[in-house]
C-alpha cells in the first residue's frame, strides 16, 4: 500500500528529480556542431589518447565526482536497494555542485558483492575525477575503499566515514578550546562501530586525542574480546589505551567526550557519570543517542546530526570542499593529512565567534567550502598526493 | 610528441569539458535543504522502494541516459581506449539535451570483454532510463546490445547501428520520392558489414526495400560463404535474395542505391555503371567512398556524412527524438516499430520542400526532434512497448 503523500511539500520537490545536465559550449549552427563534435572532437580525442594527462583540461573529468552507493545501507532505511537510493544520491550531487561547485552524477549499482563492487566501480572510473562512495554498509565499504584507493589514481572517498570524521573532529577541536582544554586530555567514548565510528575512530587517534574507546552492540572493543571482525580487531590495535572492558555504561564513567553514531540511546543515569564540562555529540538521526536536553544538563557542549539544535554536525560541511581541493590540486588520492587539513580548516571558520553553541559552522555558511577546499589543496601540494 | 595546437578553436572550446550538472531545486536555506535532503528525502526513498515505479515520477531516471561505450570504435580513429572517448561522449550528450531535452551522462568502461561489459552495464542502469551504446565495436556491438536488452527493462539502443540506419531510411524513402520510385524498385548495395551496414540491412529489408546485397571486405555476403561470422550469415539469411556473388563491382551492377559504411572508396569506373536515376548515400567520414562531385556525374540523389554537402545523414537527426519519445513514453524498449516510426517522421518533415540536394533535414531544423519523438512514443503506446 502507498501511504505517502505525493501532494506534500517533500513530494512536490522532487517530482521530476532535482538535476540536470547543461552544456557549457554553444551550439547554435554548423560551425559550433564542428568543434564540439565531428569532425573537430576528433583532434580533442587524438591528443587525448596520446597524453591522457590532458583529459583533465579538454573533459569534464577535471571537476566531475561519481556518487556511488549500492543501496545497502541509505540514511537510517538500511538496505533498500540501488533505485530507492537514488533520491539520496541526486541530493548529494545537487549539494556537491551548490557547496563545492563540483558536478557530481549518481550512480546507482545493482550488486552488493565486494569484487563486484570494485570491479565495476574501477571500469566506469575513466570519466570521473574523483568516486564519492556513499551510503555502502559496513564492513564491506572498508574493504571496498582499501581496494579501490590502491586500484585508482583518482580520490576515492566514503563519505559516511570520513566526511562525518572530518566535521566531528572539528567540532570537538572547537569543543575542546570552548572548555578550556586541549585534544590530549579528552577521554572519548564512541558508540557505533560502523563506518563513521571507525574512521571517527582513526581521525581522533590521528588528531592526537588522549584516548579513544569504542563501543559496539557487544560492549567496548578491546584486544581481549574473540567476536571481533577484521576491522574491529584492527580498531582494537590502535584505541582503548587505557584497556576499558564492559558495557557502554563502564566506559561512560569519567568520560570528557561522547560521540554517538549508533541507533542506541543512552540513559540519563549514565549521561550523569561522564566528567564534568563534558562534551556531547549525539549524532543519531532523528533521534539522538542522548537528547540534547538531558544533554545540556550534564555537557558544556552539545552537538547532533539535526538541523533544529545548535552545533549540527552535517557531512555537507566537508565533502563539497574536500573533493573541490583535491580536484583543484589534481590529487590522486584523498590522504590522512588532507583530511585533518580539512577538519583544522573546517574549524577554523568559527574561531572568532566560538561558543557553546557555535563550535561548528552552519552548512550554509559560505565561508566553509572556499577553507576547506583551500586546505585539501594546500596539503595535496605540500605532500605531492 | 604533442603535436596539438593547444591555441585552436576546437581546444579552446574543449578547454573544461562541454557540459555540467545543474540542480532544478532551490537550495538556499535548511527549509530547502530538509525538503531536498534529509530528512524529507527519505519519504521519497521509503516510497520508492514500496513502489519502484514511482523513481519515474520522483528522480530524474525519467529523463535521463547513459551513454556508454569502451572507446573500441571511436569516430573513424578506431581503439583509442575509454578516456580519449570522453570528448566525443561529452559532445553526444550535449547533443541529446541541445535536440531532444534528454539528460545524457557519458559513462566510458575500462574493459572490453563482452560478457564484463554487458554485467558492468546491467549493474549500473538502475539510475538511469535508457542505455545509448556508442562507439563500440563490431562484432560485440550486436550481443552485447541484444544481451541487454533482454537483461533490462529501460531501452538500450546502439547509436552507430539504429541511428544510422534510421535516418539512412529516412533519406532513401524521400530520395525513393523524389525520383519517382517506391523502396520496393530499389535494388540496395550496402559496402560495410560493421555496426552500421548490419542495422541499415535489417532496416531496410524491413521497411520494404526490393533487395540488398551486402559488401564486406572480402566481396558480398552470401550464404555459400565459408568465411562468415555468425551475425554475417544472419546477414546472409535475409539479404541478397537474388543471389548475387562477387565483388563490390559485381554488386554494383545496375544497383538503384549505394549505402557506403566503410572506409574504402568506390572508382568512378565502377560507379558508373549503376542504374540510370540512381541515389548514393557514401557517409564514411571525413572522405565519402565516393566524392559527391563525382556521385553527381550518375546520381539523382546524393547524400554524404559531411556538413559541407547537401543532404547529411547525421545521427542527431534520430538519437535526440527517439530517445526522447521512448522516455515520454515509459517504453521498456526501442522496437523495431518504433525506429521505422522515426524513420518515417524523419521523412516526413521536409516532405513539402523535397528535391534532390533535400531529401533530409538539416540537424538544425527544429521540426525534427519533436516529430520524431512523437512518433516514436506514439508507436510505443500502440505497441505498449
Amino acid at each position: 500500500m502507498d501511504t505517502a503523500n505525493h501532494e506534500s511539500p517533500v513530494f512536490a520537490l522532487h517530482r521530476g528529480g532535482k538535476m540536470e545536465i547543461a552544456a557549457t559550449v554553444p551550439l547554435r549552427d554548423r560551425a559550433d556542431l564542428s568543434l564540439a563534435y565531428t569532425p573537430g572532437v576528433a583532434e580533442v580525442c587524438t591528443a587525448i589518447a596520446e597524453r591522457p594527462e590532458l583529459a583533465r583540461d579538454y573533459t569534464w573529468k577535471s571537476h566531475t565526482v561519481a556518487v556511488v552507493t549500492d543501496g545497502t545501507a541509505v540514511l537510517g532505511l538500511g538496505n533498500i536497494g540501488p533505485l530507492a537510493a537514488l533520491p539520496v544520491m541526486e541530493g548529494k550531487a545537487v549539494l556537491f555542485k551548490q557547496f563545492g561547485g563540483v558536478d557530481a552524477v549518481p550512480i546507482c549499482l545493482d550488486c552488493t558483492d565486494t569484487d563486484e563492487l570494485v570491479e565495476t566501480i574501477a571500469r566506469l572510473a575513466p570519466a570521473f575525477g574523483g568516486i564519492n562512495l556513499e551510503d555502502i554498509s559496513a564492513p564491506r565499504c572498508f574493504e571496498i575503499e582499501r581496494r579501490l584507493r590502491e586500484r585508482l589514481d583518482i580520490p576515492v572517498f566514503h563519505d559516511d566515514q570520513h566526511g562525518t570524521a572530518i566535521v566531528l573532529l572539528a567540532a570537538l577541536r572547537n569543543a575542546a578550546k570552548v572548555t578550556g582544554r586541549t585534544l590530549g586530555e579528552l577521554r572519548t567514548v564512541i558508540s557505533g562501530a560502523g563506518a563513521a565510528g571507525v574512521a571517527i575512530a582513526k581521525i581522533l587517534v590521528e588528531a592526537g586525542i588522549g584516548d579513544v574507546a569504542v563501543v559496539d552492540s557487544r560492549g567496548i572493543v578491546h584486544a581481549g574480546r574473540t567476536d571481533l571482525t577484521e576491522v574491529k580487531r584492527e580498531l582494537a590495535s590502535f584505541t582503548n589505551t587505557s584497556g576499558l572492558t564492559g558495557s557502554l555504561e563502564d566506559a561512560m564513567k569519567g568520560a570528557d567526550v561522547f560521540v554517538g553514531v549508533s541507533a542506541g540511546t543512552v540513559p540519563e543515569s549514565v549521561v550523569a557519570t561522564m566528567a564534568p564540562n563534558c562534551i556531547i555529540a549525539a549524532m543519531a538521526n532523528p533521534n539522538p543517542e542522548i537528547h540534547p536536553d538531558v544533554a545540556r544538563k550534564y555537557a558544556a557542549v552539545v552537538a547532533t546530526g539535526r538541523s533544529d539544535f545548535p552545533n549540527q554536525v552535517n557531512n555537507v560541511l566537508a565533502f563539497p570542499g574536500v573533493f573541490a581541493g583535491a580536484l583543484t590540486a589534481g590529487a590522486r588520492q584523498i590522504t590522512e593529512e588532507m583530511k585533518l587539513a580539512a577538519a583544522d580548516a573546517l574549524a577554523e571558520v568559527v574561531a572568532d565567534e566560538l561558543s557553546p553553541e557555535c563550535v561548528i559552522p552552519s552548512p550554509f555558511d559560505p565561508r566553509v567550502a572556499p577553507a576547506v577546499s583551500a586546505a585539501v589543496a594546500a596539503a595535496a601540494k605540500e605532500q605531492g598526493a
